[in-house]
C-alpha cells in the first residue's frame, strides 16, 4: 500500500492510502486515523463505513471523530464505499444508490456487477488484514457506519462476531429486502432470488440467527429517509424479540446528514471503546 | 433575509440564509450557528472568516467548532468570502487566488472590482446589522478567521475595537503588501499607490497604530504557505514592537487544512468566550 497524504490532527496522524485490491480487482484507496498512542503501541481499530456517493473523506472530514478518537486511543480505518476506477461498471443513469459510491457492502453474484463488487469480503477479510499487517493496529475491532453504510456495520458485525467486540450504526437502513434502496441493489447485484437477500439485511439475520453483539443505533427523528428507507423500529423490534444487548437511540430534530454524526459521534466511540478495552 | 436551510448540530441549530446585500450589489449566503442557550436569551456572536477558494459551508461542515460554541453559548457567524453571480466578474483566468471565492475583506476602489467588492463594509456593517435585527443576538461580537480570512479577522479587528472583544485567526495572511498573494489581490482590487495597501495590511496597521485587541494565533509548522505568504514572524515582531496582548501558537507538523482549524478551534473559542463574557 502506498501512502498519498499525511496530515496532524488532534496530536494524532490522519493518513490516506491506495492499493491494488484483490478482492474488488481495481486500485483502492481508504483514509485511517492513528491515535497518539499509536506512536508507541499497537491500537484497536474502529471501522467506519460511509454511506451512499461517499468516499473515505467524508467522514475523515466532517464527522469530527479523530478528538475523541485520539483520547480513547483508538484507530479509526475508513475506508470507500464501493470499487472505483474505468473499468469499473456504475447505475447506467448514473443514479446515485447504485453502482459506484453504492457497493452496498455485499458479494455481487450476477453480471457484470459480479467482478468488482465485492465490499463484504474487502471489508471483512482484505482491508484489515493490510492495515494490521502495515500499521500498528492490534486485531480488536469494532465497526460503525452510516445510513447504507449503517447497513453494512451491523450485517458484517452480526455475521462475524468473532471478527467484532461491538456495532454502532447512524441512520441505518435496517431491513434492505423491505425498501426501495436495497430493492434495486440486490435484485441487479444479487438477482430475484429473494432469499438470497436475506444473508444482508440485519433485522433478518437477528431475526434467524439471533442477536451476537452489542449494539448502539443513534436515528434523527426530522431525517427525510427514516420511514421510506430506514425502518428503526424494525430494527428495535428484531432486537427486543432476540432479547439483544441493543439501544436504538432516537433524537428530536436531527437530520440524516453529517451535523447529525458529528453530534453523536462521541457518544458511539465512547461505547466501542467500553467493550475494546 | 430567507431561511435556505435548518438542521439540529450539539442541541443548537445550524441554519443558512440568503440575502439581497447593498454593500456588495447582489445576492449573498451566509451560515450562522445558534447555541441552545440563544432559544431563551440573545447571545454573543463569533464572526468566522474563511479563506481562498471558500464559502460559508467550508467552516461549517469541517471545523467541528458546533460542539464547544454550543457549551460555551455562543453564536457563530460565517460569511461567504466574496461577492457572488453572474454579474460580479472574476478573475479572468480564474484563478483561485483573485476574485470570486478571494474577496479580501476590503473595499474595491478600482474597475470592475469596485461595483461589488467591498467585503470590508459587508463585514464590518452590513452583516451584523441584518443578523442582529432578525436573530437572538447581542452586539457583543469576536472575530476569527483563517489564511485569507485570517488577513480580515486582523485588520477588521484592528481597525474596530469598538466593535469587537478580541481576534483569533489561523494561518492569516499577516502581511499582505508583502506576499505574492496580497501583490496580486491589492494591485487588482486597491490599483498602484501602495499607501493605500496598507490600511488592509495586519501588520503595518500595528505598526502605526499600536495592537488594539487582544489577539491569539495559532500556526501549524507544516504549512505549504508558511514562509512565502503568510509570515507569522512579522506579526510576532509588531506585536512585541507594540507591546500588545498577542499569542502566537507555532504547532509542529500541523499544515493549511480543516484538520489544523478542528484541531484547535477549541482553544480559540474559549479565548473569545473569555473576553465576551
Amino acid at each position: 500500500m502506498k501512502k498519498i497524504s499525511e496530515v496532524r490532527s488532534f496530536g494524532g496522524r490522519q493518513l490516506r492510502y491506495e492499493h491494488d485490491s484483490k478482492v474488488l480487482n481495481c486500485v483502492m484507496q481508504f483514509s485511517v486515523f492513528l491515535p497518539q498512542a499509536a506512536a508507541k503501541q499497537s491500537v484497536p481499530a474502529v471501522y467506519f463505513l460511509s454511506g451512499l456517493t461517499c468516499t473515505d473523506e467524508n467522514f475523515s472530514t466532517k464527522a469530527g471523530a479523530q478528538r475523541v478518537a485520539n483520547e480513547l486511543g483508538l484507530a479509526l480505518v475508513i475506508p470507500d464505499t464501493s470499487p472505483r476506477g474505468d473499468d469499473v461498471p456504475d447505475d447506467p443513469e448514473g443514479a446515485y444508490d447504485f453502482g459506484k459510491g453504492a457497493g452496498f457492502y455485499l458479494n455481487a453474484t450476477q453480471s457484470p456487477w459480479s467482478t468488482h463488487y465485492h465490499m463484504y469480503d474487502y471489508i471483512v477479510d482484505e482491508l484489515p488484514a493490510l492495515v494490521e499487517q502495515e500499521l500498528p493496529l492490534t486485531a480488536q475491532r469494532a465497526i460503525a457506519g452510516h445510513s447504507m453504510g449503517g447497513h453494512g456495520a451491523l450485517v458484517i458485525g452480526l455475521r462475524n462476531p468473532e471478527r467484532y467486540t461491538s456495532i454502532s450504526a447512524f441512520s441505518p437502513i435496517t431491513n434492505p429486502t423491505d425498501c426501495p434502496w436495497g430493492h434495486k441493489a440486490f435484485s441487479n447485484y444479487l438477482g430475484d432470488d429473494k432469499d438470497s437477500w436475506k444473508q444482508y439485511d440485519a433485522v433478518e439475520i437477528i431475526n434467524a440467527n439471533g442477536q451476537s453483539l452489542p449494539i448502539r443505533v443513534d436515528q434523527g427523528l426530522a431525517d427525510g429517509f427514516l420511514e421510506e428507507q430506514l425502518k428503526p423500529e424494525a430494527l428495535k423490534s428484531a432486537i427486543t424479540a432476540a432479547n439483544g444487548d441493543g439501544e436504538v437511540h432516537l433524537h428530536e430534530g436531527y437530520d440524516h446528514s453529517y451535523y447529525f454524526i458529528a453530534s453523536f459521534i462521541e457518544a458511539q466511540l465512547r461505547f466501542h471503546a467500553k467493550h475494546l478495552n
